[in-house]
Protein backbone atom coordinates (compact mmCIF):
# COMPACT_ATOMS: atom_id res chain seq x y z
CA UNK A 1 0.00 0.00 0.00
CA UNK A 2 1.18 3.29 -0.82
CA UNK A 3 1.21 6.43 1.30
CA UNK A 4 2.20 9.62 1.80
CA UNK A 5 4.65 11.15 3.49
CA UNK A 6 5.14 15.28 4.56
CA UNK A 7 8.54 16.61 5.53
CA UNK A 8 9.79 20.20 7.02
CA UNK A 9 12.75 20.88 6.09
CA UNK A 10 15.61 22.92 7.20
CA UNK A 11 18.95 23.68 4.52
CA UNK A 12 21.63 25.90 4.43
CA UNK A 13 21.37 27.08 0.80
CA UNK A 14 25.31 28.22 0.22
CA UNK A 15 26.26 25.03 -1.26
CA UNK A 16 23.31 24.05 -2.82
CA UNK A 17 22.41 25.12 -6.61
CA UNK A 18 18.97 25.78 -4.81
CA UNK A 19 16.09 23.07 -4.41
CA UNK A 20 15.62 21.43 -7.90
CA UNK A 21 17.17 18.38 -9.38
CA UNK A 22 19.85 19.52 -11.67
CA UNK A 23 21.86 17.50 -13.93
CA UNK A 24 25.62 17.96 -12.68
CA UNK A 25 25.06 20.45 -9.30
CA UNK A 26 24.13 19.68 -5.80
CA UNK A 27 20.59 20.57 -5.09
CA UNK A 28 18.38 19.55 -1.66
CA UNK A 29 15.72 17.48 -3.92
CA UNK A 30 18.60 14.98 -4.98
CA UNK A 31 20.34 15.16 -1.55
CA UNK A 32 17.05 13.97 -0.24
CA UNK A 33 15.98 11.20 -2.64
CA UNK A 34 19.24 10.00 -2.66
CA UNK A 35 18.97 8.95 0.90
CA UNK A 36 15.66 7.57 0.50
CA UNK A 37 16.85 5.49 -1.67
CA UNK A 38 18.93 4.24 0.63
CA UNK A 39 16.28 3.53 3.05
CA UNK A 40 13.54 2.16 0.85
CA UNK A 41 15.65 0.97 -2.35
CA UNK A 42 12.81 3.19 -4.00
CA UNK A 43 13.03 6.15 -6.59
CA UNK A 44 10.66 8.33 -4.53
CA UNK A 45 10.48 12.29 -6.28
CA UNK A 46 10.22 14.76 -3.66
CA UNK A 47 7.69 17.54 -4.13
CA UNK A 48 8.69 20.73 -2.58
CA UNK A 49 5.98 23.71 -1.86
CA UNK A 50 8.24 25.44 -4.46
CA UNK A 51 11.62 25.73 -5.32
CA UNK A 52 14.23 27.98 -3.97
CA UNK A 53 17.17 29.17 -5.95
CA UNK A 54 20.45 28.87 -5.69
CA UNK A 55 22.31 29.82 -2.54
CA UNK A 56 18.79 30.64 -0.70
CA UNK A 57 17.89 29.17 2.47
CA UNK A 58 14.85 27.38 4.33
CA UNK A 59 14.19 27.46 8.34
CA UNK A 60 11.04 25.12 7.17
CA UNK A 61 10.80 24.00 3.46
CA UNK A 62 7.48 21.77 3.28
CA UNK A 63 7.72 18.51 0.93
CA UNK A 64 6.18 15.14 0.47
CA UNK A 65 6.44 12.19 -1.27
CA UNK A 66 4.92 8.41 -1.44
CA UNK A 67 6.41 5.36 -0.74
CA UNK A 68 5.57 1.53 -0.82
CA UNK A 69 7.74 0.81 2.02
CA UNK A 70 6.87 -0.41 6.03
CA UNK A 71 8.66 2.16 7.65
CA UNK A 72 6.61 4.51 10.14
CA UNK A 73 7.05 8.68 9.97
CA UNK A 74 9.94 8.22 13.22
CA UNK A 75 11.62 5.99 11.03
CA UNK A 76 11.59 8.39 8.19
CA UNK A 77 12.42 11.42 10.43
CA UNK A 78 15.39 9.25 12.21
CA UNK A 79 16.82 7.78 8.80
CA UNK A 80 16.60 10.74 6.53
CA UNK A 81 18.53 12.77 9.66
CA UNK A 82 21.12 9.91 10.18
CA UNK A 83 22.37 9.85 6.49
CA UNK A 84 21.65 13.42 5.58
CA UNK A 85 24.78 15.67 5.43
CA UNK A 86 25.27 18.96 7.71
CA UNK A 87 24.01 21.15 5.92
CA UNK A 88 20.48 19.60 5.69
CA UNK A 89 18.14 18.42 8.18
CA UNK A 90 14.53 16.85 8.40
CA UNK A 91 12.68 18.80 11.37
CA UNK A 92 9.11 16.55 11.32
CA UNK A 93 7.43 14.10 9.06
CA UNK A 94 4.41 13.15 9.75
CA UNK A 95 1.73 11.03 7.59
CA UNK A 96 -0.81 13.23 5.59
CA UNK A 97 -4.02 11.76 3.57
CA UNK A 98 -2.61 10.59 -0.47
CA UNK A 99 -4.56 13.86 -2.01
CA UNK A 100 -2.05 15.80 0.01
CA UNK A 101 0.41 17.77 -2.33
CA UNK A 102 3.43 19.79 -0.80
CA UNK A 103 2.79 22.75 -3.96
CA UNK A 104 -0.67 22.74 -4.98
CA UNK A 105 -1.92 22.94 -1.37
CA UNK A 106 -0.07 25.22 -0.26
CA UNK A 107 -1.93 28.12 0.33
CA UNK A 108 0.54 31.18 1.73
CA UNK A 109 4.48 31.20 2.12
CA UNK A 110 6.71 33.67 4.06
CA UNK A 111 10.23 34.59 2.98
CA UNK A 112 12.36 36.51 5.36
CA UNK A 113 15.38 38.58 3.85
CA UNK A 114 18.27 39.50 6.39
CA UNK A 115 20.16 42.49 5.58
CA UNK A 116 22.99 44.27 7.46
CA UNK A 117 23.99 47.96 7.16
CA UNK A 118 27.61 48.45 8.53
CA UNK A 119 30.07 50.43 7.35
CA UNK A 120 32.33 47.12 7.39
CA UNK A 121 30.70 43.98 6.07
CA UNK A 122 29.85 41.40 9.31
CA UNK A 123 31.99 38.41 9.65
CA UNK A 124 30.34 36.30 11.81
CA UNK A 125 27.26 35.02 10.20
CA UNK A 126 27.96 36.81 6.74
CA UNK A 127 26.77 33.48 4.95
CA UNK A 128 23.73 34.52 6.15
CA UNK A 129 23.09 38.49 5.03
CA UNK A 130 23.25 41.11 2.24
CA UNK A 131 25.85 43.67 3.31
CA UNK A 132 25.06 47.10 2.27
CA UNK A 133 27.75 49.89 3.34
CA UNK A 134 26.07 53.50 2.55
CA UNK A 135 23.52 54.12 5.25
CA UNK A 136 19.64 53.08 4.28
CA UNK A 137 16.96 55.40 4.97
CA UNK A 138 14.78 52.65 7.13
CA UNK A 139 11.79 54.74 7.55
CA UNK A 140 11.22 55.28 3.85
CA UNK A 141 12.02 51.55 3.47
CA UNK A 142 9.58 51.15 5.67
CA UNK A 143 7.02 53.24 3.52
CA UNK A 144 7.67 51.67 0.61
CA UNK A 145 7.02 47.91 2.19
CA UNK A 146 3.78 48.73 2.81
CA UNK A 147 2.56 49.81 -0.59
CA UNK A 148 3.22 45.84 -1.44
CA UNK A 149 0.53 44.92 0.86
CA UNK A 150 -2.42 43.74 -1.18
CA UNK A 151 -3.29 42.06 -4.33
CA UNK A 152 -1.08 43.52 -7.52
CA UNK A 153 0.24 42.13 -10.59
CA UNK A 154 3.93 41.61 -9.89
CA UNK A 155 4.86 41.37 -13.29
CA UNK A 156 8.07 44.19 -12.89
CA UNK A 157 9.41 41.92 -9.78
CA UNK A 158 9.17 38.66 -12.39
CA UNK A 159 12.35 37.30 -13.07
CA UNK A 160 11.35 34.02 -14.85
CA UNK A 161 11.83 34.07 -18.57
CA UNK A 162 9.46 32.86 -20.03
CA UNK A 163 5.65 34.14 -19.52
CA UNK A 164 3.12 33.40 -16.84
CA UNK A 165 -0.19 31.97 -16.65
CA UNK A 166 -0.62 35.03 -14.41
CA UNK A 167 1.62 37.53 -12.76
CA UNK A 168 -0.64 38.80 -9.40
CA UNK A 169 -0.41 37.49 -6.04
CA UNK A 170 -2.16 38.81 -2.92
CA UNK A 171 0.56 39.67 -0.22
CA UNK A 172 -0.40 39.35 3.15
CA UNK A 173 2.67 40.42 4.82
CA UNK A 174 5.24 43.23 3.92
CA UNK A 175 7.28 44.73 6.63
CA UNK A 176 10.89 46.05 7.54
CA UNK A 177 12.17 45.12 11.17
CA UNK A 178 15.32 46.54 12.87
CA UNK A 179 17.24 44.80 15.21
CA UNK A 180 19.84 46.75 16.73
CA UNK A 181 21.56 49.76 14.70
CA UNK A 182 22.50 47.30 11.85
CA UNK A 183 20.83 44.80 10.98
CA UNK A 184 17.34 45.18 9.37
CA UNK A 185 14.65 42.20 7.84
CA UNK A 186 11.94 42.40 5.67
CA UNK A 187 9.27 40.13 6.02
CA UNK A 188 7.01 38.77 3.16
CA UNK A 189 3.69 36.75 3.24
CA UNK A 190 1.70 36.06 -0.06
CA UNK A 191 -0.13 33.39 -1.40
CA UNK A 192 2.18 32.64 -4.28
CA UNK A 193 5.64 34.11 -5.48
CA UNK A 194 7.00 34.81 -8.74
CA UNK A 195 11.00 33.77 -9.80
CA UNK A 196 12.97 36.05 -7.80
CA UNK A 197 10.18 38.19 -6.65
CA UNK A 198 11.32 38.45 -3.35
CA UNK A 199 14.78 39.03 -4.13
CA UNK A 200 13.23 42.23 -6.61
CA UNK A 201 11.17 43.41 -3.96
CA UNK A 202 14.06 43.07 -1.77
CA UNK A 203 16.46 45.07 -4.32
CA UNK A 204 13.77 47.85 -4.54
CA UNK A 205 13.34 48.59 -1.27
CA UNK A 206 17.66 48.98 -1.59
CA UNK A 207 16.72 51.56 -3.79
CA UNK A 208 14.11 53.42 -2.24
CA UNK A 209 16.52 53.32 1.08
CA UNK A 210 19.55 54.61 -0.49
CA UNK A 211 17.40 57.40 -2.00
CA UNK A 212 17.31 56.23 -5.42
CA UNK A 213 14.06 55.74 -5.87
CA UNK A 214 10.63 57.02 -3.44
CA UNK A 215 8.06 54.98 -1.61
CA UNK A 216 5.41 56.90 -3.81
CA UNK A 217 7.07 55.40 -6.62
CA UNK A 218 6.04 51.36 -5.77
CA UNK A 219 2.38 52.16 -7.07
CA UNK A 220 3.29 53.41 -10.36
CA UNK A 221 5.87 51.12 -11.17
CA UNK A 222 3.48 47.82 -10.19
CA UNK A 223 0.86 49.23 -12.55
CA UNK A 224 3.40 49.54 -15.62
CA UNK A 225 4.30 45.91 -15.01
CA UNK A 226 8.11 46.97 -16.24
CA UNK A 227 10.95 45.27 -14.84
CA UNK A 228 13.33 47.39 -16.25
CA UNK A 229 11.65 50.46 -13.30
CA UNK A 230 12.08 48.22 -10.18
CA UNK A 231 15.25 47.47 -8.41
CA UNK A 232 18.08 45.23 -9.15
CA UNK A 233 17.70 41.43 -7.56
CA UNK A 234 19.39 41.25 -4.14
CA UNK A 235 22.19 38.29 -3.63
CA UNK A 236 20.65 35.17 -2.54
CA UNK A 237 22.39 34.30 0.62
CA UNK A 238 20.37 36.92 2.69
CA UNK A 239 16.86 35.25 1.72
CA UNK A 240 14.92 32.67 4.09
CA UNK A 241 12.08 30.43 3.42
CA UNK A 242 10.43 30.55 6.68
CA UNK A 243 7.10 28.88 6.66
CA UNK A 244 4.65 27.22 4.32
CA UNK A 245 0.84 27.57 5.38
CA UNK A 246 -1.88 24.85 3.94
CA UNK B 1 58.64 59.04 15.15
CA UNK B 2 57.31 55.78 16.12
CA UNK B 3 53.14 55.65 17.32
CA UNK B 4 51.15 53.11 18.79
CA UNK B 5 47.65 51.68 17.24
CA UNK B 6 45.26 49.68 19.35
CA UNK B 7 42.34 47.31 16.71
CA UNK B 8 39.41 46.10 17.72
CA UNK B 9 38.94 42.33 15.75
CA UNK B 10 35.91 39.95 14.66
CA UNK B 11 37.13 36.93 13.23
CA UNK B 12 35.43 33.59 12.08
CA UNK B 13 38.06 31.23 13.75
CA UNK B 14 36.42 28.21 11.26
CA UNK B 15 39.17 28.76 9.07
CA UNK B 16 41.75 29.91 11.15
CA UNK B 17 44.50 27.79 13.03
CA UNK B 18 43.64 30.32 16.12
CA UNK B 19 45.21 33.70 16.38
CA UNK B 20 49.28 32.98 16.85
CA UNK B 21 50.99 33.12 13.60
CA UNK B 22 52.00 29.41 12.49
CA UNK B 23 54.86 27.76 10.42
CA UNK B 24 52.73 26.50 7.90
CA UNK B 25 48.70 27.19 8.90
CA UNK B 26 46.75 29.96 8.25
CA UNK B 27 46.05 32.57 11.28
CA UNK B 28 44.75 35.86 11.79
CA UNK B 29 47.82 37.26 13.64
CA UNK B 30 49.92 36.74 9.82
CA UNK B 31 46.71 37.85 8.11
CA UNK B 32 46.92 40.94 9.63
CA UNK B 33 50.42 41.72 9.39
CA UNK B 34 50.82 40.54 5.56
CA UNK B 35 48.02 43.49 5.29
CA UNK B 36 49.85 45.91 7.54
CA UNK B 37 53.03 45.17 5.66
CA UNK B 38 51.43 46.19 2.19
CA UNK B 39 50.11 49.16 3.61
CA UNK B 40 53.50 50.54 5.39
CA UNK B 41 55.95 47.98 3.75
CA UNK B 42 57.09 47.43 7.65
CA UNK B 43 57.42 44.35 8.83
CA UNK B 44 54.88 45.31 12.15
CA UNK B 45 54.40 42.34 14.97
CA UNK B 46 50.58 42.78 16.16
CA UNK B 47 50.00 41.71 19.78
CA UNK B 48 46.78 40.46 20.97
CA UNK B 49 45.26 40.71 24.75
CA UNK B 50 46.39 36.49 24.18
CA UNK B 51 45.72 33.84 21.54
CA UNK B 52 42.29 32.02 20.58
CA UNK B 53 42.92 28.39 19.17
CA UNK B 54 42.20 26.89 16.37
CA UNK B 55 38.69 27.18 15.55
CA UNK B 56 37.73 29.88 18.04
CA UNK B 57 36.08 33.29 17.26
CA UNK B 58 35.98 36.59 18.01
CA UNK B 59 33.89 39.52 18.26
CA UNK B 60 36.21 41.78 19.68
CA UNK B 61 39.77 40.66 19.67
CA UNK B 62 41.98 43.32 21.08
CA UNK B 63 45.57 43.65 19.88
CA UNK B 64 48.16 46.70 19.18
CA UNK B 65 51.01 47.20 16.92
CA UNK B 66 53.67 50.44 16.75
CA UNK B 67 54.98 51.54 13.34
CA UNK B 68 57.19 54.11 11.80
CA UNK B 69 54.27 55.05 9.07
CA UNK B 70 52.83 58.29 8.79
CA UNK B 71 48.86 56.66 8.06
CA UNK B 72 46.43 57.64 10.68
CA UNK B 73 44.01 55.61 12.21
CA UNK B 74 41.06 55.87 9.77
CA UNK B 75 43.55 54.97 7.13
CA UNK B 76 44.73 51.80 9.11
CA UNK B 77 41.01 51.25 9.74
CA UNK B 78 39.62 51.51 5.94
CA UNK B 79 42.90 50.29 4.24
CA UNK B 80 43.26 46.99 6.76
CA UNK B 81 39.10 46.35 5.86
CA UNK B 82 39.59 46.50 2.20
CA UNK B 83 42.99 44.08 1.90
CA UNK B 84 41.42 41.48 4.67
CA UNK B 85 39.88 38.54 3.62
CA UNK B 86 36.21 38.40 4.23
CA UNK B 87 36.22 36.40 7.69
CA UNK B 88 38.30 38.97 9.39
CA UNK B 89 37.18 42.37 10.03
CA UNK B 90 38.89 45.83 12.05
CA UNK B 91 36.24 46.98 14.17
CA UNK B 92 37.65 50.44 15.15
CA UNK B 93 41.04 51.38 14.98
CA UNK B 94 42.26 54.41 17.19
CA UNK B 95 45.53 56.07 18.12
CA UNK B 96 47.36 54.84 21.93
CA UNK B 97 49.67 55.51 24.43
CA UNK B 98 53.72 54.51 23.43
CA UNK B 99 53.31 52.10 26.32
CA UNK B 100 49.65 50.20 25.55
CA UNK B 101 50.33 46.93 25.76
CA UNK B 102 47.16 44.70 24.39
CA UNK B 103 48.22 41.80 26.34
CA UNK B 104 49.44 43.46 29.63
CA UNK B 105 47.53 45.62 30.08
CA UNK B 106 44.27 43.69 30.17
CA UNK B 107 42.61 43.84 33.33
CA UNK B 108 39.67 40.54 31.99
CA UNK B 109 38.21 39.33 29.22
CA UNK B 110 34.57 38.13 28.25
CA UNK B 111 33.83 34.96 26.63
CA UNK B 112 31.10 33.06 25.34
CA UNK B 113 30.39 29.70 24.61
CA UNK B 114 26.87 28.87 22.40
CA UNK B 115 25.29 25.28 23.00
CA UNK B 116 22.31 23.74 20.89
CA UNK B 117 20.52 21.56 22.62
CA UNK B 118 17.82 19.40 20.23
CA UNK B 119 17.29 16.36 18.93
CA UNK B 120 18.52 17.15 15.49
CA UNK B 121 21.71 19.39 14.95
CA UNK B 122 20.90 23.09 13.80
CA UNK B 123 21.59 23.47 10.29
CA UNK B 124 21.83 27.06 9.56
CA UNK B 125 24.64 28.93 12.07
CA UNK B 126 25.78 25.36 12.61
CA UNK B 127 29.62 26.28 12.46
CA UNK B 128 28.85 28.78 15.80
CA UNK B 129 27.73 26.14 18.30
CA UNK B 130 28.55 22.62 20.05
CA UNK B 131 25.73 20.97 18.98
CA UNK B 132 24.05 18.24 22.10
CA UNK B 133 21.52 15.65 21.66
CA UNK B 134 20.62 14.55 24.69
CA UNK B 135 18.21 16.74 27.40
CA UNK B 136 20.42 18.99 29.45
CA UNK B 137 19.65 20.13 33.10
CA UNK B 138 19.49 23.53 32.71
CA UNK B 139 18.97 24.51 36.50
CA UNK B 140 21.34 22.11 37.39
CA UNK B 141 24.13 24.29 34.55
CA UNK B 142 22.98 27.01 36.32
CA UNK B 143 24.04 26.28 40.13
CA UNK B 144 26.93 24.66 38.48
CA UNK B 145 28.19 27.86 36.47
CA UNK B 146 27.73 29.69 39.85
CA UNK B 147 30.24 27.73 41.42
CA UNK B 148 33.42 29.09 39.31
CA UNK B 149 32.68 32.68 40.87
CA UNK B 150 35.79 33.94 42.88
CA UNK B 151 39.07 33.48 43.21
CA UNK B 152 40.49 29.47 42.76
CA UNK B 153 43.05 27.74 41.29
CA UNK B 154 41.71 26.38 38.13
CA UNK B 155 44.64 23.83 37.72
CA UNK B 156 42.04 21.21 36.95
CA UNK B 157 40.99 23.19 34.24
CA UNK B 158 43.88 23.90 32.19
CA UNK B 159 45.16 22.25 29.07
CA UNK B 160 48.68 23.73 28.71
CA UNK B 161 51.41 21.07 28.41
CA UNK B 162 54.08 22.49 30.29
CA UNK B 163 53.70 23.79 34.25
CA UNK B 164 52.30 27.66 34.59
CA UNK B 165 54.19 30.48 36.94
CA UNK B 166 50.73 30.20 38.15
CA UNK B 167 46.97 29.12 37.65
CA UNK B 168 44.91 31.28 40.28
CA UNK B 169 41.97 33.05 38.49
CA UNK B 170 39.30 35.45 39.51
CA UNK B 171 35.74 35.12 37.56
CA UNK B 172 33.80 37.73 37.87
CA UNK B 173 31.10 36.41 35.82
CA UNK B 174 29.75 32.92 35.31
CA UNK B 175 26.24 32.43 34.23
CA UNK B 176 24.20 30.25 31.75
CA UNK B 177 21.25 31.92 29.83
CA UNK B 178 18.63 30.24 28.15
CA UNK B 179 16.95 31.41 24.56
CA UNK B 180 14.33 29.78 23.25
CA UNK B 181 13.75 26.05 24.18
CA UNK B 182 17.10 24.75 22.37
CA UNK B 183 19.65 27.28 22.41
CA UNK B 184 21.63 28.03 25.64
CA UNK B 185 24.76 30.34 26.43
CA UNK B 186 27.39 30.61 28.91
CA UNK B 187 29.18 33.82 29.83
CA UNK B 188 32.45 33.90 31.48
CA UNK B 189 34.45 36.66 32.61
CA UNK B 190 37.67 36.74 34.19
CA UNK B 191 40.95 38.46 34.64
CA UNK B 192 42.75 35.72 32.74
CA UNK B 193 42.11 32.57 31.53
CA UNK B 194 44.61 29.32 31.20
CA UNK B 195 44.82 27.40 28.11
CA UNK B 196 41.34 25.75 27.15
CA UNK B 197 39.66 27.02 30.35
CA UNK B 198 36.63 27.95 29.00
CA UNK B 199 36.15 24.66 27.03
CA UNK B 200 37.03 22.52 29.84
CA UNK B 201 34.47 24.93 32.50
CA UNK B 202 31.81 24.43 29.45
CA UNK B 203 32.51 20.72 29.03
CA UNK B 204 31.99 19.78 32.90
CA UNK B 205 29.14 22.11 32.69
CA UNK B 206 27.46 19.86 30.17
CA UNK B 207 28.55 16.88 32.48
CA UNK B 208 26.63 18.32 34.70
CA UNK B 209 23.46 18.92 32.18
CA UNK B 210 23.75 15.02 31.66
CA UNK B 211 23.92 14.41 34.41
CA UNK B 212 27.60 12.69 34.93
CA UNK B 213 28.58 15.04 37.64
CA UNK B 214 26.76 17.16 40.35
CA UNK B 215 26.66 20.84 40.83
CA UNK B 216 28.29 20.63 43.99
CA UNK B 217 31.57 18.64 42.62
CA UNK B 218 32.58 21.51 41.23
CA UNK B 219 34.23 22.98 44.72
CA UNK B 220 35.92 19.30 45.63
CA UNK B 221 37.05 19.11 41.47
CA UNK B 222 38.47 22.83 41.84
CA UNK B 223 40.14 21.85 44.96
CA UNK B 224 41.52 18.68 43.90
CA UNK B 225 43.60 20.34 41.35
CA UNK B 226 42.94 17.34 39.01
CA UNK B 227 42.38 17.96 35.31
CA UNK B 228 41.70 13.92 34.75
CA UNK B 229 38.08 14.73 37.44
CA UNK B 230 36.90 17.65 35.33
CA UNK B 231 34.55 17.04 32.18
CA UNK B 232 36.24 17.08 28.80
CA UNK B 233 37.11 19.94 26.43
CA UNK B 234 34.40 21.57 24.62
CA UNK B 235 34.67 22.16 20.73
CA UNK B 236 35.70 24.90 19.64
CA UNK B 237 33.30 26.02 16.93
CA UNK B 238 31.25 27.34 19.89
CA UNK B 239 33.39 29.89 21.78
CA UNK B 240 33.76 33.40 21.06
CA UNK B 241 36.04 35.94 22.72
CA UNK B 242 33.15 38.81 23.64
CA UNK B 243 35.58 41.89 25.09
CA UNK B 244 38.57 42.65 26.48
CA UNK B 245 38.94 45.33 29.41
CA UNK B 246 41.47 47.86 29.98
Amino acid sequence: MERTFKLIIEYDGSDFHGWQRQKKDRSVQETIEKSLMIMTREEIPVIASGRTDAGVHAKAQVACFKTRSKLDSSAFYNGLNSLLPDDVAIRACEPVPGDFHARFNAISKHYRYHIANSEVAPVIGRQYVWHIRRPLNYCAMRSAARAFLGTHDFKAFDGAGSPRAHTVRRVSRSEINVCGNDNLTYDIEANGFLRFMVRNIVGTLVAVGLGKLVPEEIHPILAAKDRSRAGATAPPQGLFLMAVAY
